[in-house]
């Protein structure tokens, strides 16, 4: 069997199924698709997911997409290294946590940088205020689970750490040099204003493997400055 | 150990909880919560979700909330008649299904029950047609899933079933009736329109145990009918 995994560099939900395979120490080769070449939406990449996302990945004759996916798939066929905990009990802390992340920060965290970085903030204002709002909440909220354990469901990383980090870096990369007179962004650095979320960004960057799977073009722009 | 699981009638999410304790065929309690009367943001139901949201479940000294948080520690907990499949592959299958409709088609029909059933298309119209394309389009994705399986992800019942069936069968009662002249809600009923789907709902309504999590208010005005 051979693991491959095709991504975006700076896809968040890419960024998800790679630090999953990094985590397990699996062997598994990293598949770069071009986005502005429009790879993802070519015939041999819909072949493998129809819906023209990434990632999407591939392990013998077995394909699957969709990031959550991909990592319960990975950590059904290679326990070792759980990501979703040894326990049951374990295990719906961490599924609570994925989807308490899924369903109440990273859908706000995608609306306003989308709109940010598309430049369509003027006339949504109001829905993009109310999810800065929603942030801060959470961001407040996942400083508290950290005040009680250094990783987001437990004492060790799991999924639901992979399934966060990367919108909040999306986040802070994309949003950290931009002032919108319009919007109130008013949790940036995160540093400054939820030192527990920034503290475990930095304990989750040091999880063995980190580097291995970091977008390419962020490498390449930090080496260039 | 004694399961309880607490919900409101008519919930979606607490009717995947319920439904997937149906299919388990496992001894549980079923506590409804008013609604009405803001049982669900009261201090005793607070201390097992401090989000205030149905569905919560307790298993001995176990609680977890988020629907399918529920449905992936039932699975783990009593793995007998498994929700994700018997083997990874058939998990990569069910799970990648289970986020997709999440992602892609619940997301929409919620937006667009929520605004017709409050009374706020005025001015969502765009955002809300939107809705509706893509919720036609997934159906017929489903139809052609339901082409090949029984089942939303093979051929027999799986948490994406019950993922996707309380919210589509809500959408029909709440929709079914409502005629809107600012939104082209034209994929209703939907044995007309999408007739797999419509074939599918009757297996899932078929399943040992199904009647015993309906929605009660819906039973009740049935039997008023």
């Amino acid at each position: 069997m051979s693991i491959e995994c095709y991504y975006i560099s700076g896809s968040p939900f890419a960024w998800r199924a790679l630090l999953g395979l990094a985590f397990k120490g699996l062997d598994f080769k990293m598949t770069a698709l071009q986005a502005r070449e429009g790879e993802h939406k070519k015939p041999d990449f819909l072949a493998l997911n129809p819906r023209g996302k990434v990632p999407a990945l591939t392990d013998g004759d077995t394909t699957v997409y969709e990031s959550l996916a991909i990592l319960a798939y990975l950590d059904r066929q290679y326990p070792k290294k759980p990501l979703f905990g040894a326990t049951p009990e374990a295990s719906a802390l961490i599924w609570q946590r994925v989807m308490e992340l899924e369903n109440y920060l990273l859908g706000s965290i995608g609306n306003l940088g989308r709109a940010v970085f598309r430049g369509t903030v003027d006339g949504n204002e109001e829905a993009l205020n109310e999810d800065i709002e929603s942030i801060k909440s959470e961001l407040a909220l996942m400083s508290d689970w950290l005040g009680a354990n250094d990783y987001l469901a437990g004492d060790s990383i799991s999924a639901a750490d992979l399934t966060a980090y990367p919108g909040l870096a999306l986040m802070a990369r994309v949003l950290g040099n931009q002032s919108n007179e319009k919007l109130k962004i008013d949790f940036l650095p995160i540093a400054d204003h939820f030192p527990a979320v920034a503290a475990w960004m930095t304990r989750v960057e040091a999880m063995p493997g980190f580097g291995d799977v970091y977008p390419p073009h962020w490498k390449e722009q930090k080496a260039a400055e």
